[in-house]
């Protein structure tokens, strides 16, 4: 059996106990390394588990997906993802090769950050689709993202913004020359999603999210330090919510009363708030 | 401290090893029971957690919260809520209420139906907003749904109805009588709720929910024996997808070739999958 078991969100705790059984009991334990981090390193969950936790990277779950799943026709096999299993289309083509294969699948859920992001205030019900947001390079600035949030934008839902995360990549150099040297990660920051946003703004000027426009920049959600800071993206250009991860949302017309209520304590200005509330959002 | 402490979806080992410890330590236990269920009952969590646990009906929720607050200022309330503690509105209402207490409040995220739906193969990213489906009487058939179904299905994107529950209901003679016997519980069905669809597509004629619509019933989503048939809303209609709790997706012509060769394994028939997929869906 090929079992997915959800980490949620932060530390080492956070993994339900029907998933900890798994892992205590697995022939082999992989954790998924590169859609999203736990705030705790793989010692300090081998520690806690009491096992060896082998770190699969995407060269590996992309191209030796067999070698994952050797064996896991006759013992389990734990594939570790922080936040849900389902919350990135690599594990559902894990899924699919396993199904290939003949090897039971079962998937055991946690909290992903399109669930946990409720701790803003915002209604769950309210949010539309979630849409990524890349790292601009100098020559490559993917822009389509802009559409989503626009069609979200024209029924008033809030738009949650899932913010890249580089981990072990290569210069363009080291790539060409064929060495395995890696960049240090980098997680986008509010700050650098709320610039990207407003340099699309600038270009397209169709007011999805101007200046004006209210957002929540969240950082590490789920746990004890989680932080919430609520502005104008001008503001949020601005700020600093501390190490990551991070994650925005754009805060639709249709917002309630009471979730304004909610949120207003994580003004960054609350006259700024108030005032980009007034124009945008029907209920003020 | 008041904790909301979310419990998965299925049973009593769906708890986080960290909301675990929470219980383990509160000085009291509320479970919040009536937006949500799990598959086993309050006495075996009561055996798992080693601790009595207060069932929270809904009146004490919204009438008494400060009797379920009291004392939180100098010791440790757990509230537990099945899935994730932002399911549902009401719990917002108990934090606001714990704030003007000055009283502090921690939520331990988990697993909701709104991410473990991805395990159904559909990408969660393609979900707009989701929507409530309430059980229609003789006199009263809400419709209002039918326009966020609409709203979703304009840019193409899924939409995950939630399907009514009723428990601890009093009919309308014991009500006026101030009887306090109360109706056993109800759980809408995949069926009944495909045929509430059709029956407002009839009456409205856009084609939002046709016949010929294609959906997924899910049954007990996140548990072993979690169930999921996909279908037209017609044949939906006639399906038995086994015990409560039940949801349905209905999806978005946007769908991606990867989420119809996961989906289609579990189609009714795949012929009229394949027929309405291609009428339906973009890529097919």
């Amino acid at each position: 059996m090929l079992y997915l078991v959800g980490l949620g969100l932060a530390d080492e705790t956070d993994i339900t106990v029907k998933g900890l059984e798994v892992v205590k009991r697995a022939e082999r334990v992989y954790l998924e390394a590169y859609t999203s981090i736990l705030h705790v390193g793989k010692e300090k969950l081998e520690a806690f588990y009491g096992r060896p936790v082998i770190i699969a990277d995407r060269e590996m779950v992309e191209s030796s997906s067999d070698e994952i799943l050797e064996g896991a026709e006759k013992s389990d096999i734990a594939f570790l993802v922080v936040g849900d299993p389902f919350g990135a289309t690599t594990h559902t083509d894990l899924v699919l090769r396993a199904q290939e294969l003949s090897i039971p699948t079962k998937s055991i859920p946690n909290a992903s950050i399109l669930n946990a992001v409720g701790a803003t205030g915002l209604q769950l019900y309210n949010f539309g689709q979630t849409v990524s947001i890349v790292f601009f390079t100098d020559s490559w600035k993917p822009a389509s993202f802009y559409d989503r949030i626009r069609e979200n934008a024209s029924i008033g839902l809030h738009t949650l913004l899932l913010l890249d995360i580089k981990v072990k990549e290569q210069s363009l150099e080291n790539m060409a020359r064929g060495r395995k040297i890696y960049e240090p990660p980098r997680y986008m920051t509010v700050a650098q999603c709320a610039q990207q946003l407003l340099e699309i703004e600038a270009d397209k000027q169709e007011g999805i999210c101007s200046e004006d426009s209210l957002a929540i920049g969240c950082a590490r959600v789920g746990a004890d330090d989680q932080n919430f800071a609520c502005g104008t993206l001008k503001e949020l250009c601005e700020i600093d919510v501390g190490p990551p991860l991070h994650s925005v949302v754009l805060i639709g017309k249709r917002a309630h009363e009471l979730e304004r209520d909610y949120i207003r304590p994580f003004a960054i200005n609350q006259e700024t708030f108030d005032a980009s509330w007034h124009k945008y959002h029907k209920q003020s």
